[in-house]
Formats: structure tokens, sequence, C-alpha cells
């Protein structure tokens, strides 16, 4: 039975704040104004690595110096693998780290940057954990858990000390969930200090482990894997940070993976920042309607800023579709002069401003005399979309949308 | 002749403040290292209606309400419309703001958003510039200059008083220009209160009126238009701003649109920021090496973050050439089994990630018997798009980059 974490919690802040940045809670008039709510952002995208990952990591090697002599080990592709490798080198340990074969170089540079040794091996996430468990054995390194490690679990929870220092009253704080880490501790200090705010976890729909062990009462593993959260796309929850938060947790809810797309683009396009998916769903959880935040205060733990320059592009497009701003359709034309000139008119007169423009004349199927037009249109809304749509239709095209 | 700014600029700080956020500096301990050099960011990115404009159309309405009783006029399809637009509804007086007709609906119904009357109106700013001169004397409307206005000017500068709240010994102050508002009430202040920081202004090489105008001691009208970074897009300096700057600044240098991109990007990546062209180009001078930085305490002026968010996938495909992680290249292929994979096996083999692929077969000017393959790679720098396509051509390979 895991109990008193708020003390853990308050060595760990003891320990690691000297070496983290504290960002202040950002109030986003915009957002607040839009939403008719109370919009804070507690900013860990804006942490040294990127994530609030450094903060479990950096306390993990401060509580276990002693063990951590040879080195530290863990296996992580992602921002926990950042926040290990900063932390010890910060601290002056050798770190390893292992990631799965096909992990993106990207990543792998970005962790070799904090001058960690890194080992790619196995296909699996899975399969690299096992790995570094063999390896600390082997080598007599310190295995640091990413999240089913109390030490860890203690570090992360000392942004909730950062968070009740900026703001007095909360009704609800809103994070995202995939190993729990995170969750459990900012849930097991904000409850042991009696706060009123409700804790409330948020998971991709694509991958739902801990929502369905809380529901189930009991561990189950989850299938699936979310595309654009990575930082949540966890399938098993630990017994630690199931425990914590079946006990913390006042609710965890699932979010779409389109509504996080959404909720990235909200960010780029109304606060001008960058936050990585499961750092965005949060956001979803509100533009989703799925939270009780309507004149309320409303903390979202914006977990990093971590996210592919390229899945940006793909991001932008998905989310501009799901909010009714991107539409992509396909016509067959007469293959005679004036239907491009015709169509494009048509179009600009129903207002949809053409992004890009695809003319094939010899797809398969297509029947002699007719060329295949591929539209990228930007679009005003949903509304806007069905619109064109029928009056394409009105007009005797053969529209398909993509 | 234009002195003794320094008190105007703090009278602006009294009016405004109340209503405009104060983001505190922003140290960035990542591009700090990776720069070797103190890097401050001043985040008027994250300022109310995302630009450091609202400053001086605030402090422009607040010391001349007398002439504001029947409204506020400007003619600005950018910032400075939204400026106007959210300090007038602030203040409870009308605004109209004209825009050129081919202004993008979004920035449209932003500034309307704000309440404020939208008058459309000729092809070119300048267009629209005169019709808002004419309104205003019809309709007994005070017009708001976007820059050549001393109580704009004197808003801007206040932008200087919250830096030197925050750090005592800074070396650079770079800062982006395009009429010149902002970094004349900035150096203005800077200068007047004996800070030994240099001023560094910052153009887009595409349009440099004042840099030009400075070279040459009077007011010259520059051709082009920066395409990335509008909102210093401006041809002509105004007679106050180009007196002021001349005066004070110690610098001003020109960068690349390419550079700019590339700086949009870093900002992304790296900080985890969106910021617009303009933003960006005092981080495109460090990056240029156009600025004595090194081991130097530099206030980077972040200006503002509106980038349109279609404009972002460009911009990630641009500033990705530019620092050579794409490349997009056509080649010719024989049109026979196996050689499409052969071709991706060679670029696997030479680490390039293929994002996107187009084979055409009927394309004009191919010979019968080949088809022609489109790629767009992503790469790991200049000298590895360098290696592929030397590669590519002793293999055989009819190459041309895009």
């Amino acid at each position: 039975m895991v109990e008193n974490l708020k003390d853990e919690i308050i060595k760990a802040y003891e320990n690691i704040s000297p070496y983290v940045k504290n960002i202040p809670l950002y109030h986003s008039a915009s957002f607040s104004e839009n939403y008719g709510a109370g919009i804070y952002f507690k900013l860990e995208s804006l942490q040294r690595t990127g994530s609030f990952k450094v903060r479990g990591a950096l306390n993990a090697i401060l509580k276990n110096k002693d063990k951590c002599s040879k080195g530290v080990i863990t296996a992580s592709a992602g921002n926990h693998a950042q926040g290990v490798a900063f932390s010890a080198k910060l601290i002056g340990v050798p770190a390893v780290i292992v990631m799965p074969v096909h992990t993106p170089l990207v990543k792998i540079n970005n962790t070799k940057a904090y001058g960690a040794e890194i080992v790619l091996h196995g296909e699996t996430y899975d399969d690299a954990a096992t790995m570094a468990e063999i390896l600390a054995d082997e080598r007599g390194l310190y295995l640091i858990h990413p999240f089913n490690n109390i030490d860890v679990i203690a570090g992360q929870g000392t942004i909730a000390i950062e968070i009740l220092k900026d703001i007095e009253k909360i009704d609800n704080i809103i994070i995202p969930v995939g190993g729990g880490g995170l969750a459990s501790g900012v849930a097991a200090y904000i409850k042991e200090t009696n706060n009123s705010a409700k804790i409330i976890g948020v998971q991709s729909e694509a991958v739902n482990g801990m929502t369905a062990s809380i529901r189930k009462r009991r561990i189950v593993r989850a299938t699936g894997a979310s595309f654009i959260a990575e930082g949540i796309s966890v399938k098993t929850p630990g017994d630690i940070t199931f425990e914590i938060c079946s006990k913390y947790l006042d609710d965890i809810i699932t979010v779409s993976e389109n509504m996080i797309a959404a909720s990235i683009l909200e960010y780029m396009e109304r606060a001008k920042l960058v936050v990585e998916g499961a750092g965005a769903a949060p956001l979803a959880a509100i533009m989703s309607r799925s939270v009780d935040y309507k004149d309320k205060n409303n903390v979202l733990l914006v977990s990093g800023g971590n996210i592919d320059i390229n899945m940006i592009s793909r991001i932008i497009s998905k989310g501009m579709s799901t909010s009714g701003r991107f539409l992509e359709l396909t016509l067959n034309l007469k293959d005679s002069p004036g239907s491009l000139a015709a169509i494009t008119k048509f179009l600009a007169d129903e207002g949809a401003n053409i992004l890009d423009i695809r003319h094939d004349r010899f797809g398969a199927g297509l029947p002699i005399g007719f060329s295949r037009v591929n539209l990228e249109l930007e679009t005003k809304s949903r509304e806007h979309i069905e619109q064109i749509v029928i009056a394409l239709k009105k007009a005797g095209y053969d529209v398909t949308v993509c």
C-alpha cells in the first residue's frame, strides 16, 4: 500500500528544484474568453528536455545515488529517455538508453546529444525493456522505470507544489495519462493536502490501459497505439500507478485522436505554443466537452512539446479537416477547354480557397474524354463543406470526398 | 526634431501597463548552450492579440481620447489591425479598419472578432491607407498610423522598460524592423537611459526600406515584398521613425527569407514556440552570424506569433530544406518491374527517409519506356544531400534536384 506520498514529493521538490525550471502557471486570456472558463496552462513543454519527465528521472537518480555509481539505464524512445540522459549528465553518472531498433534518427540523436550511450534492441518497447533489465543486471546499472517507480512518481508530483504556489482556487486539474506516473504524483499531492480540486485523467481512446483498468478494478492490457500522442501510448499501467490513480483520480476519460490533432492546432493558432499530442490531450477533453469546465478554474497540464516537425504538417491537415477548414475531394471533369476554369470559378464563388490542385488524364478507371482533378480546399466550417459538396452535386459534378 | 522620448515612454507605460501582459524575459537554456551565448526572448508573441502592436495602438487611443469620441481608424491587414481593434474595444470606442480587398478571410475574421468595422478597399496597402485618410476626414475618426506616430512609438517603447526590469547587463537587443515603430521606441528608451546595450535592427533582404534609407541618409522606397515576414514587409519608413532609427540604431542588417524560414522552424523545434516571420528575424540574424553574439547577452525581440497555419506547413518544408533535412528530386526510371523497388532500396541504404513519392508514366517529354518519379526525402544535413545526389548519379540515375 502506497501512503504519505506528500512527504516524498516535498523531499523531491527540495532535491530537484535547483535544476528544473518552474514555469509560472500561464493564464490564457484568449482561451478563457473563448471557452467561458478560467483556463490555465502548466507549460512543461517549456521544461528542460521539452517535457516533465526530467523531474522524475532526476529525483530517482538523486535519491538513489549510491546505486548509480556505475550508471543508470532505462528503456524509452521518448521523453523519458531524454529526461534520464539529461539528468545523468547533470549529476555526472553514465546513462544507457535502450531503444527499439526502428526508433527515428532524430530521437536517437536528441538523446545522444545529452551524452547517453544508446543500445538499439528489439522490435517493440517491450523487447527493449527486457534488454534494459538484462543489461542493468549484467553491468550493475540502476534501472529507472518510466512510471512504475515511487521516486519517479514523487518527482512528477513536484508539479503540484508549483501549481498550488501560483493559484489558490482550482476546480479541475486535467492531466494526460499513459503509464500514470504524472497523474499519480500530481493527484497524490493535491489529495493529500486536502485541496478540493478535482483530478481528471485523460487518455487517447486509441490506447486506454489505465481507463480500462480503473473501470475493471484490475490491471488490464489495452490493445492499439496512439499515432498522435506517443507520450501516452502505454498499453498497461504499472501496479503502483494503478493503485494511486484508482485511489486519487476523480475521473478518467478518453478523447479521440482527431480531437487531439485539433487541440494541437488550437495551441499553435490561439496560444502560439507547440505542444505534443499527449500534452494537448487535456485541451481535447475541454474541446470535446467531456469535462465540466464552464465557469470553473481549469489547470491543463501541458506535459510536453516534443513533436516531430513532419508530424506537425500532417496534423495541420488533420486538425483543419476536423475543424471543417480543410476539404480534399476528387472530381471527374470533361476533358475539354474551359472545364478546369469553370470548376475553379465555381469553387471561388462558393468561398473555398484552393490550396492544391492535381490534374490527371491517364488515371486507372477514368473514362475516355474525362480527366480527374484532385483538389485540396481551405474551407470555413463543417457547414461550409456540406454546402460546397451539395452545390457541386447539384451542378452535376461527380464528386468524391477523400 | 524628436527628443526626450524617454518621458513619453514612461508615461505610456503608466497608461497601458494595466492592460497589456508583461511576459517576463525568457532565458532559453537550450539556445544559450547551442549558440554559446546568453539568449533571451522577449515573447510578444504571447502578448494580447499575438503581437506587440497592441501597446502602441492602446497608448495612441488613451493619449488622444478627446479625438477618439467618434472612433478610430487605421489601414492594416495585419497585427496593427488587431491591436487597434482590441484596444478600441477595451476603451469602448468604435474602430474602423481598412483592408485591401484580397485580405485573407482569417485576418478579416480575427479583426472582426474584436468588434471592429471592416472596410475592404483597393488592391494594395497604399490604396487602403488613402481610403483610411479619406474616411477619417469624412467621419471624424482619429487615424492611428501603424508606425509613424509618436504615441504609437512611445507605446512600443514600453517593451524596453520591461526588459530592463528583468535583466541588468545586456550586450545586444536585436529588433525586427519594418516601418520602424518598434525599433524606434525600444532604441530611444535604451539610449536615453544611457544603457550600454547595442541596438541592432533586422530586416528581410526581400524588402529593406529602412536599411537602404539609413545607408543613403534619406528616405528611399524599397521594392519587393517579404513572403515570409509580412509583419516587416514595409517599403518606406516614416519620417519620424527614420529620424529616430538613424539616430539610435547601432546597426541595421538584412537576413534572407530562407534564413527566416529556418528560424521559425528552430523556434518550433527547440523552443516549442510558434513565431511569425518578423518575430523570427532576430534569430535569423544570429543563425546567419550577422551579429557579434558569441559569449554575449542577447535579447531577441520576438515581435509576434500570428502566422497563418497553412504557411507553417510550407515553412516546415522550406526550413527543412534550408537546414539540409529535406530534398525533393525527380528521376527518370526504366519502366520495368523492380526499378522502383531498386531506387527505394538504394535511398534506404543511403539513409534517406522517403516522405512522399509520385510516379508518372505519361509526363510531357518523357521517353517511351521510362517513367518519372518525384521523391520527397527526409535527410540529415546538407552534406548528406550532396552525398545522396552524387551516389545516385554514380549509379547511373538521371537526377534533377527540384
